[in-house]
């Protein structure tokens, strides 16, 4: 009963999720301009911003709602690659990553747990994603686990038929270069419903729902 | 800086958004077709229920986002009218109402107040939609206040111009008769910024946004 969903994915025109150099400086890889329109404080709610709620806000702030655990791509939470240099790395986010929850990274170095006095907790593992997804609902007692990115993690959740809601902005831009959302999934529509909106602000919203297992 | 907010209002073609003989058999006052399109059960968020997640679900699971308090009309709590006979009657919602949150009931006629152990309370208060929000904004801690309707009371805050966001799903029914929203509030799109969409359910979606005081 409880989902396994992806929120929030922006994708381009050509269908870029992230750019493919992901450094200290440029934590999308040189893909910043996709995330133009998003507003990240409204993840947890339209309340407590200074801004119209618009319909744009409205989708986003899904993110958190029920989601007991995050699956996310090594990539997402840092710059390094191989061996993890001993840099006291904690992640983009600083003392207070707005998770909330367990996070589980996808890695194949695993080292020690970091916890927040926030609610959010990040644990290493080197494992599949259908482990991974065990591990991740075991934590999220009964509630849903979001799959945080980025998009080579979020295809490789898709490939393995794990994800049952995917939601997806697709922003009017060409990026030319970059981590494709697409490759090697030809087909996915058979296995979802997809209703799509385009809103004011030029974004195009894909709501994905997987049909139910007969 | 907390918003006064309206969520959920449904309104047919022709403006109605209540029926206008509320009875223990029809407490939205005959005018239930209304609801045709409206899944309850994610008004606390899209996790939790065995149904695609939908642009509609997403836009009706803002309504307890960072809510604090709510104020409704008297005939939103109840049928009767007049003097409060001795029925035991504790609104329609059982041992559990969903708000969990203070809930200011707006009444010529004065009650105790009720709790219930998920949070929610009823306190039933004789006051001007200003007096009414001054309270319900010191219950609320600083998150925002809902305006919970029915219509009538809807119009009376949007004619005070205490409204903030006003969230409508307009249906394409035709009532012929019932509580009108829209009288007595021409040129009301002067003061806010509205967003419409429309949703594969037939369905539209309109965010009004008041503009912020100069």
């Amino acid at each position: 009963m409880p989902r396994t969903r992806v929120h929030n994915l922006f994708v381009s025109s050509d269908g870029f999720a992230a750019g493919d150099r992901v450094t200290m400086e440029h934590p999308i890889g040189g893909a910043e301009a996709l995330f133009g329109k998003f507003d990240g404080r409204v993840i947890h709610g339209v309340h407590g911003i200074d801004e119209p709620v618009t319909v744009d806000r409205a989708l986003f702030s899904m993110w958190g709602q029920g989601v007991g655990a995050e699956i996310m791509g090594r990539r997402k939470y840092g710059p390094q690659t191989g061996e993890w240099p001993d840099d006291g790395w904690q992640g983009w986010w600083g003392d207070t990553p707005p998770f909330g929850t367990p996070v589980f990274i996808l890695t194949h170095h695993p080292r020690e747990s970091i916890e927040f006095a926030n609610g959010t907790s990040f644990h290493f593992v080197d494992a599949s994603p259908e482990d991974a997804l065990r591990l991740a609902q075991e934590a999220a007692g009964g509630l849903d686990v979001r799959i945080g990115g980025g998009p080579s993690t979020v295809g490789e959740f898709l490939r393995a038929d794990l994800v049952d809601f995917l939601h997806l902005a697709i922003v009017p831009i060409v990026l030319g270069t970059g981590v494709r959302i697409w490759d090697h999934l030809a087909g996915l529509e058979d296995r979802f419903t997809v209703e799509s909106i385009g809103t004011s602000s030029g974004l195009t919203h894909q709501l994905w729902n997987r049909h139910h297992a007969q």
